[in-house]
């Protein structure tokens, strides 16, 4: 089933211990729609301006991924520049032009209304309740958000979380919204905000999700699921490791007829899977090129690293 | 089969954020000892002072640990006083006195020469080599060591490393011992020094085992294996946590015919299942109250925490 995602679509410029790229394609929208895109059909929106061209759109339409709810404006578009090159767990940031990115205002094409999975990248809580709000009868959202938001909009995002169905954040994150040093009581305590389940991404360490009191995914059940991550000799660029995370994560949910206990976890997998892809060159040039049996085999290879039998 | 396990039995006193303990057994081989006992027979090589009294002797006995080989001489045992009130992940350690450790020579009483397993707790590598050397038909040799080893003692560490069937180290120490930031590339690393495998223990995110080349345990793999960590509300005394999860690991190796692949990564969980009962109360007072029962109801939670069916 199609998923539509809304996000930023961006040019990053990155540098890394592995070398570094002036100018690639980026922004969460695009990692994400790449990645799901090898389990599920899925829509973009987001905005880019001038400077994104035949080439970039190329990116995303060769594999399938649907882009006419990117809106083309006058001007640039987002821009990032980040090093990784004192720690390649934390990106520090360079420069961020926001650009045509400023006055984004999502619309949702009317081909696009009857998409049973939403995604919510890291974009202003105002605007994920904006587009929450509009799509009311999706099977499925799921949202990622950041310190920022956390930090400085927790009223804009307290409004969204009880809307989700599945919170995306990483260690750092969960903890300074639960306000709690401990991961579990942190994790309790973001999901008393409302949304049905969290996924707590670690890094290296692979992903933690906990579930609420909810009957979620016919869970019925409080013990968390931890999913491993694959130990990398070098890890090339980190950029969009997490938002290639969410689109195994939820790809492969959209892809099964139910959302199951067996589901959740395997798509928990597969999330970890396509993080592990999109670190292994830069930019989006891992995610542009994959086929379903390399995919499987990484499945299989999680699989043996963390399963007793 | 029995395991014969070398190392520090003191005292501790802990501060953390769920309270404090003036004075309670503690040492490496006192937590390992204890964990351990669940799965085998164990028998303990330490020393102590006129301090260590017949109370203290029976938390071991009481658990059918052999204490023949731990030496009574005249002075205070070990020492070691640490607060966690900064961070739990980290002791800060506010007092050690060695006392009677300063001078610690392990003899190996007569009794414990057929032992076919053997833990080399964290103690001076010089120590451990000549343990090591005089107990030279062991069926699996498994060492512990820490940063202060590595950063000054690593001519002495070297020559212990080679002897080993499994080393025990936690991420900063294999990091340090590898001279490597990447945990894959330090754990190749310290892999070539000697040891046979390598258990590297994340903390709250669980263990990664690494295998070198070498046929060991019949896995003929160079995937590593990774086992989680319960997520816990409450962590009330971190003390041991690492010892727990040694005993947990080696002790059921021990118990076990024969050491396979599978048996490797169920002394994984099991070592993760022994810390995560060592840190619900302070010092060893979980550990000396366990049954079989438990035990495996934690292992079946560690199982539903990590697998996809």
């Amino acid at each position: 089933m199609s998923i539509l995602v809304v996000g930023s679509v961006a040019f990053d410029a990155i540098e890394t211990p592995s070398g570094r790229r002036d100018r690639c394609l980026g922004g969460a929208a695009t990692y994400f729609a790449l990645a799901a895109s090898y389990f599920t059909p899925v829509r973009v929106i987001g905005v880019v301006g001038e400077d994104f061209g035949a080439e970039e759109e190329g990116v995303l339409t060769r594999r399938g991924v649907d882009t006419r709810g990117i809106e083309h404006v006058s001007g640039k578009s987002f821009f990032w520049s980040g090093s990784y090159m004192k720690n390649l767990n934390e990106a520090q940031t360079l420069n961020t032009e926001l650009n045509v990115f400023q006055s984004f205002s999502p619309r949702i094409p009317a081909e696009y209304e009857d998409s049973e999975f939403l995604f919510l990248a890291n974009i202003d809580p105002v605007l994920q309740a904006d587009v929450r709000r509009k799509m009311p009868k999706v099977k499925l959202a799921c949202g990622d958000t950041m310190n920022y938001w956390i930090k400085d909009h927790a009223e804009n995002l307290a409004r969204v979380l009880p809307t989700l169905d599945v919170l995306l954040i990483n260690d750092t994150e969960v903890k300074m919204l639960g306000k709690e040093n401990n991961l579990l009581t942190a994790a309790r305590k973001v999901l008393d905000m409302g949304p049905k389940s969290l996924v707590v991404k670690h890094g290296e360490y692979g992903a933690t999700a906990f579930f609420g009191d909810h009957s979620f995914a016919g869970t019925h059940s409080t013990t968390p699921f931890r999913a491993p991550a694959l130990p990398l000799a070098e890890v090339v660029d980190p950029t969009g490791a997490g938002d290639s995370f969410a689109g195994g994560f939820f790809g492969y949910i959209a892809s099964q007829p139910e959302l199951t206990p067996a589901v959740f976890r395997r798509a928990m997998f597969y999330g970890g899977v396509m993080g592990s892809f999109a670190v292994e060159r830069f930019g989006t040039e891992r995610l542009q090129q994959l086929n379903p049996k390399e995919i499987e085999e990484r499945f299989a290879l999680f699989r043996e690293l963390s399963h007793l039998e």
